[in-house]
């Protein structure tokens, strides 16, 4: 089963922005626009329905699309219905974009790196090896990469908003201790997508389990590793008893944006007003899933510490292994896909400005508060 | 003038966590009380004004809150039409909270910081020294201090939504280096509200100056430091010109939050949609703003380091009387101030938990890819 898979990382783009600087620009002309349909017209009853990629297990996922369609209930006054569905009911988890692409269900909440079989660019929605992070994500993203998305995305008639992150997650529950790039050679772990590919060249054997069948699958040793997603999802698994070592960081993604996923003819069925409702609630979805990880997380690691799980970071060898293989994957894809190519130019190099500034205020910030926060 | 001051930092609560805690948790009782009313009673054709504290000139500022109102139109089919008022038209800049306590608006954008003088707590909901940073301060927001901000704003009438965040700020232009804290004593320095406070202790004169005269102030050696905001907005005054060493970060506060605050009354005379899309346009605001400031900053930042600017981080002998001096500043206020410890002492409890998690993958991940930016 792969309907929890593991999320990987992330990617954010500006149709918001040119939106707004649009409304912003002048006088008003889309408020203008908007207010010539009839009001029966305008907010008319509709009921959709969401399929999830996530099982109700991931709680703050899946609670994020909860509080996605219970915000567009009740900012319609009840008019705008939009039916939640977990994964198995309408479509498969790792089938939600299909169910777009066919129009089975109106929208999904997926990630877009499930979907990397089809075209890898999918994945640089979601977050790819050395990517921007959370933050940088969303500047990305609100600055111009959901329209480059969009664009991409059109083939498969889907149009995407931002919908969640889950910051950067750990790298990942380990038997043993890796000190060495050479040790990954032969070690079978659980990892997907486009991680896997990378984790290949490094002789990584990726595996595919169910976050249910992972502790199992360490225990008798079908697996060396895995990896899952944070502290606050990963405690639900009890992994430390039987990998205790607990690195960092998932270097495979700055963080794992998920998407919200509208079927385009349904999109542009809508009226102005629920086009931007489902844009404004997406948003909002967007900063309070990353918001409630954050909160989140920092209790469900105390708690791991204190049941015994050794935290380990990834040496810098190991990482400059994984730097190279990435850029070797990133290059080969962009000498075949001039889509992925396209996409992946601009987030290296909008990666790039950002942490040019990062290292400065918001860096620098945070490094002085690590060393002093035990101090006051 | 002061219409155009400093931001300083920020944080922010969890009214949207509990909210949808309780959406989620049942069948849909916010729901079921939403469809109460008469369609023509839930969505009713309403005009509000709201006064901005920021002038057109902080364009990512306001032009936050130009998209805040045209998203609350189109949303609601142009029936809230909400029309936003630049400073000394409904009020002066830093009278627009007031202008919320006794209705001569119905809501205001501010720095909740701003009214240190009514009571120092009013810094807290902004950013203070040595607090969250922006991210720590959505997790906080959402995840309670927004209902605790909340408690305390009632008793002037105002109900609160976080709306914005500039991120860590850089931390001021100074005509000559600081490499040691008594270097500091006697220095004149554009910066006010809370950080001035703490500067003071340090033997700093806080000066006010509004933007458009810093240049000449420090030119003429009436200010020797200047504290404005970040690189997009620091640009446009020219001062490195006449200030060449740029500082950071600006450690008196992680970021710098805005609000939007609503006359409670006001607030509470609106229908369950209305408030619902005030809510999520304000979130979408909040994370629209970080964005538009993370895309624009490196991009200034370049032209000003091409322009000589020369960037300079605060020593560490200089932060650590300034972390000093702030605590001894908590200190004092919490001895004397209840509603000023509550929060801040629940503020100081999460900032410690987000900086242990913190350190572990955000951190690492970030610590790699500055190293690496222009290896790939």
């Amino acid at each position: 089963m792969a309907d929890d898979d593991v999320l990987p990382c992330s990617v954010v783009g500006d149709h918001q922005m040119r939106r707004r600087e649009i409304l912003t620009s002048g006088l008003g002309l889309a408020a203008t626009a908007v207010a010539k349909p009839a009001i029966a017209q305008s907010m008319p009853d509709l009921r959709w329905r969401l399929t999830s990629s996530f099982p109700p297990s991931l709680d703050v996922i899946y609670g994020a699309a909860e509080a996605f369609t219970k915000a567009v209930a009740e900012a319609s006054d009840n008019k705008f219905q939009i039916q939640l569905l977990p994964p198995g009911e309408a479509a498969e988890a790792l089938q939600a974009a299909d169910a777009v692409t066919n129009g089975s269900v109106e929208m999904c909440q997926t990630a877009s790196y499930y979907y990397v079989a089809k075209d890898p660019t999918f994945a640089l929605a979601t977050g790819v090896p050395f990517g921007p992070n959370s933050r940088m994500q969303n500047a990305w993203m609100y600055a111009g990469g959901i329209d480059l998305m969009n664009e991409f995305y059109s083939q498969y008639n889907i149009y995407a908003l931002p919908a969640g992150n889950t910051g950067c997650q750990m790298g990942g529950w380990f038997r043993k201790e890796i000190k060495y790039p050479n040790e990954l050679n032969g070690l079978k772990m659980r990892i997907g997508g486009f991680a896997g590919r990378v984790m290949q060249k490094l002789g990584v054997v990726p595996c595919q389990f169910s976050g249910a069948e992972i502790y199992s699958a360490l225990e008798k040793g079908m697996l060396d590793a895995a990896a899952w997603v944070s502290p606050h999802d990963d405690e639900k698994l009890g992994l430390g008893k039987v990998s205790p070592y607990y690195f960092f960081p998932a270097w495979w993604s700055g963080g794992a944006m998920l998407h919200n996923f509208i079927n385009l003819e349904k999109w542009h069925s809508l009226t102005p007003a629920y086009q931007a409702l489902l844009r404004i609630a997406s948003d909002q979805t967007n900063v309070w899933m990353q918001s409630k990880y954050d909160a989140e997380n920092p209790l469900a690691l105390k708690r791991l510490v204190n049941a015994g799980v050794r935290l380990k970071p990834f040496p810098p060898l190991v990482l400059d292994a994984c730097l190279k293989a990435s850029f070797e994957l990133y290059n080969q894809l962009s000498a075949t896909n001039p889509e992925f190519k396209k996409v992946w130019d601009a987030i290296l190099t909008f990666r790039n400005d950002q942490y040019l500034w990062w290292q400065l205020a918001e860096y620098s910030y945070d490094t002085y508060l690590i060393q002093t926060r035990t101090r006051s």
